[in-house]
């Protein structure tokens, strides 16, 4: 945020000083970092005994719902995995101490940062899979659908409740911006018994999508970055590790928390076009 | 942001009628909510075979700083505290799968979400801590330690590199506000082997702190509750789960995302005056 203000700041200047404004846009006319191709990934097996087998998603994502109560939104994804694997294999999956994830809930003991069922997903991809590359493939893969899916989907057999929670696009992969939105378009507080089970639906969901994707993986069918970021890529150019700003990082979608500053109206280009849509 | 900009809207309204403007400050003139008090914690002894035992927080320091280029951040903390147990009591500790918390490096898969860091306390805290109330406790004092202390502050006794990190504030336990404002503070890039350097010392000061917090709490000397967040607790009074606003959860600095809006201005209490900290 002090950035942004910075960048507000310096964004006022141009506009006052023509000069400025001209030699400040050529130096900034940096090419958008290409999207990176799609890529076929090749299924490495674990060394470890830690070997993920095909489970059926559907009864993956039943057991999630279930769990939820259990331990929330973490344990939920993580457990239903692992207990679906220690049912049809035993150990060393029954004996894994799943009530660990636990911790995740509402963002990491409440403090509202990662979804824990995307947590949740990343310790069991992290188990897994050993290659950091292929786990972060992965993890890209189900975040980009996390911050762009209208959701819950999921619809319980056994609903824990008589109430079929309103969707909504959270847009980032925080516990915090997720359930707030999800608060805003339903109408819902946060604390309600409904709310919760619109995070009991989604757990299903995400824990659902793990499946799929690791039945992908170790079916060599699994294809990296299917999905192009715009946004994310576009800011990057610039303010990434790489860029000329060179001031962060991150793969989370910017604009969930940064509004563009007048500096980049300054720019111009079509390159920044994705700006103007907030 | 939206919300917020909601609110600029709502308090341009305000501005422009006065009649308005009494009828809002009426209504949202809510005491501020009262701070938590400080509350001894009574250890509860985990019903599992995962046990903690008291170590030494600077050996578990010095694992965590060489344990940093096995698997970055959270497997640093995570291993460093799982191995020294290991290494003292053997089993279940030594034959835990710690690489498994590799997928939280740089706010998990390289999201810029949690640090990693308190990725992997988090999950020691929740494997050795049973009752979900305690862990959250031991959390938040962690994470209100890392939003508030000027870090790194660990001294390696045989650095990686001929190098001492400048210190800055992280102001929040993402990630990408973590690294961002470290770089700012530095004048180092993100890519940084400098940058690399100071998350690895963090990851030696965060696993410390764990330890010593462990310790505490298995020694019945921890107190929670005592270090109080005023900018988070402002904040809820109206924004808060039990809020009339109600809109949000969260326990994260707010104002490192968020720029109050005009709407606190028309609202000016004493309750409000850390608005005007930015």
């Amino acid at each position: 945020m002090r950035r942004r203000n910075a960048i507000k700041l310096a964004a006022g200047a141009f506009i006052g000083g023509g000069a400025c404004v001209t030699a400040m846009t050529t130096a900034f006319k940096t090419e958008a970092q290409a999207a990176t191709p799609p890529k076929k990934i090749d299924f490495k097996e674990s060394k470890t005994v830690w070997q993920y087998h095909k489970l059926n998603p559907k009864k993956v994502a039943k057991i999630a719902y279930e769990g939820y109560d259990v331990g929330s939104c973490m344990f939920g994804v993580f457990e239903s995995i692992m207990a679906e694997l220690g049912e049809q294999y035993g150990e060393p999956y029954a004996s894994f101490p799943s009530q660990m994830m636990k911790y995740g809930h509402s963002g990491v003991g409440g403090s509202g940062t990662i979804c824990g069922t995307l947590n949740g997903a990343g310790a069991i991809i992290g188990l897994f899979v050993e290659d950091k590359k292929i786990q972060d493939a992965l993890m890209g893969e189900l975040f980009y659908w996390y911050e762009n899916t209208e959701f819950p989907i999921y619809k319980p057999a056994k609903p824990v409740m008589d109430f079929t929670p309103p969707t909504s696009v959270a847009h980032s992969i925080l516990c915090h911006a997720s359930t707030t939105l999800w608060g805003k378009a339903s109408g819902f507080r946060i604390k309600s018994k409904e709310r919760k089970e619109r995070c009991r639906c989604l757990t299903a969901d995400v824990a659902k999508k793990t499946a799929v994707l690791l039945n992908k993986y170790i079916n060599n069918e699994f294809v990296a970055n299917e999905h192009d970021n715009e946004t994310v890529r576009g800011c990057m150019t610039c303010h990434g590790e790489e860029g000329k700003l060179g001031n962060t990082a991150g793969k989370m979608t910017c604009t969930s928390c940064h509004t563009p500053s007048a500096a980049h109206k300054v720019f111009g280009d079509a390159h920044y076009k994705f700006m103007d849509k907030k």
